[in-house]
C-alpha cells in the first residue's frame, strides 16, 4: 500500500492511497501513524469498512511531507559505487554517516529557497523508514522491520558543505530536503532486487542510478546504525545518492533560480520542487 | 537562577534551585518550561510565591539529564586554540558544526556504556542552551537569546569515529553526551569573560580550558547556526572543547572500565558520570 499525508479542510492528515484516490486515516500524518505499534492492522481495518464517499479523488489532494516527526534523519553519502568514483574517492569499509534534524524535511512539491548559497546541489535518494524499534539489530532483523520506502533529495548546498569537514552546514537547510510524494510500504519496493533513482532538471535527466548497485543496502545500513543508536518508528534513513551530481561534473553545474528538480522512483512516485535562489549581496561574506 | 530537572514522586519535574534546595515547577523538564515563552516569569512567580514546605533537600533530590527534548543538538568541533593545534590542524575561519539527536543525551550521573567501542574518549564542553526562536539572527540577537549554559561532555568513540570522514557514528551512541546537571541562566554566566572547563578521570585532571580562547563564542555559533537552520527554545550548541582529550596524547589515552569521568564548570556544576566497557568479543569485527 501508498501511505501519505494529505491536506484535508486545512489540516494534516494520514491517508492510504486507493485506485479511485486517498482515504484518510486518524492519524494525522504517516509520521503519527507508524507511531502506533498496530499500524497496518489499522489501515487495513479503515481500508476494509470505508464507504465510497470517504474517498477523496487524488486530483483534488494536496500531498504534504508524509514524515515530518521524525526522531531521526540519518543519511548515507558515498553509497552508490559510481557516485564514490565520481567523487574521487575509494570504496568504503563502512558507510559514511551523518545527521539532519526534522524541519530539514520539506514537502513533494515545496519551493526549496536557498537564502545563502550559489552551489546548490542535487542527490536523489531511495529512503527507507523504520516500522519498529532497533536496536543493535542484525540485518535480517531490520530488513523485517522496515515499514516502506520514499523519495528523497539530498539537497546540498555545496559552498557551504564544504566549508569544513563536515558536511552538516550544507545539508541542514531549512525545509531543503523534500521527500514523499508517498511511503510505499516494504512490500511494495524491493530495493535489493532493484529499482531506479532518477533526477531532472527543467525535465533533463541528470541522474539515474539502480538500487541493486548500493554498497550497502537499505537493511544494511538500519543495521549498522542500530548499532550506536536506537531506531524507532518513523524515522528515516536516506541510502545515498547515485553518479551524476553537479559538484561532479566539469565544470561544476548548479542549480538556478526558478529550476524545476524533479525526484523520481518509479513504484514510489515523483517529487516536483520549484528552486528559489535568493541570495543577498553580503551573504558570501558570511 | 539555576533550573534542572529533578525526580519527583517518580516522574521528572522542572525546578529552579534556592540556597535550601529545590522548588519544583509545573513543567515536566527545563526543556518543557524553555518551551513556555514566559518562562522566566513563571520562575519568577513560583519564587515570589513558594512555602518553605515545598523546597526539597538538595541532599534528598536526584538530577536527571535537564534538557530530555531538544528539537537540535548541535555540535562544535575545534572551537579551542590549543586543542586545534593538539589535533594537528588550522585555525579555522568557519565553525565546524555536526549534530546529535536527542537521546545521544544523558544525565549528569548516570553511567555511560560502551557496547562497541574501546576507544571511548572524553571532551568536556560549555553547552549554550537557546532561549528564543533565532533565524538569521545577528551576534547580538543570538546573545539576547541565549536562555543559559550547563556542562557537557561529548563522549566520542574514536574509532568509530574515524572509520569514515563524517564523525557523527562516533558521537551519537545513545546516552552517551552527559550534560547538567542544571541549566545556569545567562546572567550568571559570561563565557567571553572566561568560564573553566575541566575534565578529571577518577580524580585526574586531563582538561583545563577557558572560554575566552574559543574561536567562535557561543552568541557567533548561535547566530551562525541559525542562518541556515532556525533554533527554538530548548536547542542545544554545545561549544567544543579545549586540548587535552585522550586521543591528542602520546601514545593515546582512553576511558577504562570503571572509571569515573567529571566534568565542571565552576558556576554551574559538576558531571559524575562511571564508563562502563561492556564490549563483545565480535565487536570489531562489525
Amino acid at each position: 500500500m501508498k501511505l501519505a499525508t494529505i491536506q484535508l479542510e486545512g489540516e494534516a492528515r494520514a491517508a492510504v492511497q486507493l485506485a479511485s484516490g486517498y482515504l484518510p486515516l486518524a492519524a494525522g500524518s504517516v509520521s503519527e501513524l507508524l507511531a502506533d505499534g498496530a499500524w497496518e492492522q489499522q489501515v487495513e481495518a479503515a481500508m476494509a469498512s470505508h464507504q465510497e464517499s470517504e474517498i477523496l479523488p487524488a486530483s483534488s489532494v494536496a500531498l504534504f511531507n508524509p514524515l515530518p516527526t521524525p526522531a531521526k534523519v540519518i543519511c548515507c553519502g558515498l553509497n552508490y559505487s559510481e557516485h564514490i568514483l565520481e567523487m574521487g574517492r575509494e570504496l568504503p569499509q563502512h558507510p559514511t554517516l551523518f545527521a539532519k534534524f526534522a524541519d530539514t524535511l520539506t514537502g513533494p512539491t515545496e519551493t526549496i529557497t536557498s537564502r545563502h548559497s550559489q552551489n546548490v546541489d542535487w542527490e536523489a535518494e531511495l529512503a527507507v523508514v523504520v516500522g519498529e524499534r532497533l536496536s543493535g539489530a542484525t540485518i535480517e532483523e531490520a530488513a523485517g522491520a522496515i515499514a516502506g520506502y520514499t523519495v528523497a533529495n539530498d539537497v546540498s548546498m555545496r559552498d557551504w558543505q564544504r566549508r569544513t569537514l563536515q558536511w552538516f552546514q550544507g545539508k541542514a537547510y531549512d525545509a531543503s530536503t523534500p521527500i514523499g510524494p508517498v511511503v510505499a510500504t516494504a512490500d511494495e519496493i524491493d530495493p535489493e532486487a532493484g529499482v531506479e533513482v532518477i533526477c531532472r532538471i527543467n525535465g533533463e535527466e541528470v541522474q539515474r542510478g539502480n538500487t541493486k548497485t548500493l554498497v550497502f543496502s537499505a537493511a544494511a545500513l538500519l543495521a549498522y546504525a542500530s548499532q550506536f543508536t536506537t531506531l524507532i518508528p518513523g524515522d528515516i534513513i536516506l541510502t545515498g545518492t547515485p553518479g551524476g551530481v553537479g559538484m561532479g561534473m566539469e565544470p561544476p553545474r548548479f542549480l538556478n533560480d526558478g529550476d524545476v528538480l524533479e525526484t523520481e522512483i518509479p513504484g514510489i512516485g515523483t517529487l516536483s520542487n520549484k528552486i528559489s535562489i535568493r541570495v543577498a549581496a553580503d551573504a558570501a561574506a558570511q
